[in-house]
């Protein structure tokens, strides 16, 4: 892990939409270190023009290839694109067309895609917190678009796909998935569904079944008006992504015509305050495990302090002044 | 809800082991209410003398009705047993098994046995932190063991089942509760491996199932020297509730012998601390939501103040004097 600390140079380099500094950056946010904190402020100042959208997908449901087409029909259309892959079994952690992407993009000289592939452990303080850093400097570096891919199970990822302007959600025929969607909670956030494999003979009952799901109220969209579409998508009959791509930048015009953008705006943003305050609160309890902490459990232990007047302590006695920029 | 606040007289009830007393002090600790603080507190004094017993397995697994022979094979030897359940499908949540035991209990003028079932929604503060407070009150009341019965999913349960001194997890032949329990994560913390419908044909290979997942290296106990036995029970034969309750009573020794109960107490306590200190942050970004939250969320939306620095702002600004006793 490079622990220099992260120049204001780097910051220029983001913002100038250098590939090379764009990398390293999210590198560095994601060690989580405080020394990269002073840099991610600066960056933050210039977020809020990207459109986020979260794609998710259980593994098998054809949703790396789709990312794969997505990504060159967005960027076809002269718009630049990032990917933030946080799926393990997406190819594009596996390496392989990672690689040969990034490469291809660097080749060919062009700015306009990003993709980069989230470390799903190690992660200081957490993967959420360190995707929506990673979003951030894309967003900071002119990124039009920013898409998040997740497999859409676990806390994490759920509080991931919650910092999405427009959630996607993908499912294929024959995998259950709309019963495994159900259960990871993330089919009642779609605020578009995708059958991918609709060359596929069994996709049609997915389609049916996902839009008589929708007329029992299951899978009502915040923004008021807009109705959650299913879109049928063929990466064999190359069919679906234009209208994807369309689709999307519609319900971006619906957020914004209908006042729910700025709605969701300041859902995502309180909802990051509040598990970033949790974060330092658990790094601040790691840190002084050994000190202030190690005497509170003792007082409980002894029995002289409950759990409710030794978290009190815990909160009097963070050093909020080791994490002051 | 009852608002009263909890007096002294509540507090000597609960030590004078009142069933009356005790079932009002849980409603009250449940709901959560800074009132009930201060008694919290005082009762935490006289806690750390039961053994914590959670119980977890999967809707069907047989846990309920293993939970009834348990309680009253433990009660048959003298002492005091509590049951706190948390399963929505439990019949003791249903009402029917539940309610006929309490009158039956009430009726009998038997104080050795406590049995109640937590609502799984609607505690301020979540459902962990209620249903240890809820074991918190029974030991305080002299009750020997407190059996904390859930179906060992989500992430509530774990933390609940991670607070107890001993995990039994049970399994029933022919559900596929094994391939269940390892994605809920509960099947590496068990203590001891319950086997239940012993009597059908089918159960032997859930038992080697494990037995081969334990040689595998997967569900060694924390316990040093402790060996995770697989106990198979049949409440339609009566068989092997005995040998369970020995073997708790075993594990307990061992805990003690080998130190490692200190170590659990420890991991429990840092565990309480954290938690608590967590939800008095969510509770106090609740209560600010219209003030200082509001402004922080605008400070954040017109992208002058990063999610790091309004965590901060709203960590120094918790009203840590509202809490204070």
């Amino acid at each position: 892990m490079n622990n220099a600390v992260p120049s204001l140079e780097l910051v220029e380099r983001v913002l100038a939409a250098d590939i090379g500094g764009i990398a390293r950056m999210i590198t560095r946010a994601e060690s989580g270190l405080e020394e990269c904190r002073p840099a991610m402020a600066e960056l933050y100042r210039h977020t809020g023009k990207a459109h986020v959208v979260g794609i998710t997908g259980v593994p098998g449901s054809g949703k790396s290839t789709l990312m794969g087409k997505l990504t060159a029909h967005i960027r076809k259309s002269g718009r630049k694109v990032a990917v933030v892959a946080i799926d393990p079994s997406s190819p594009y952690s596996g390496g392989a067309i990672l690689g040969d992407r990034i490469r291809m993009s660097e080749l060919s000289g062009d700015m306009g895609i990003f993709i980069r592939s989230m470390a799903t452990r190690g992660s200081l303080g957490g993967l959420a917190r360190a995707t929506l850093d990673a979003v951030d400097v894309l967003d900071a570096a002119g990124f039009d678009l920013v898409l998040i891919e997740t497999v859409g199970v676990g806390q994490d990822e759920v509080d991931i796909v919650q910092a999405a302007h427009t959630t996607v959600v993908v499912s294929a025929p024959g995998l259950g998935d709309d019963i495994q969607a159900i259960k990871a909670g993330v089919l009642e956030i779609a605020d578009i569904h995708v059958v991918s494999k609709c060359d596929r003979p069994d996709a049609n009952k997915t389609i049916v079944d996902l839009k008589a799901m929708m007329t029992l109220g299951l899978t009502l969209s915040g923004a008021s008006g807009w109705v959650v579409p299913v879109i049928g998508t063929s990466a064999l009959k190359m069919e679906g992504v234009e209208e994807l791509v369309d689709t999307i930048d519609r319900h971006r015009e619906a957020l914004e015509s209908s006042g729910e953008l700025i709605e969701r705006q300041k859902r995502i943003a309180e909802r990051r305050m509040l598990k970033t305050a949790e974060e330092i609160l658990r790094d601040e309890f790691k840190k002084h495990r050994d000190g202030k902490v190690s005497v509170l459990i003792g007082q409980m232990m002894a029995h002289e302090k409950n759990p409710y007047a030794a978290a009190l302590d815990l909160l009097a006695e963070v050093r909020l002044e080791g994490h002051r920029q």
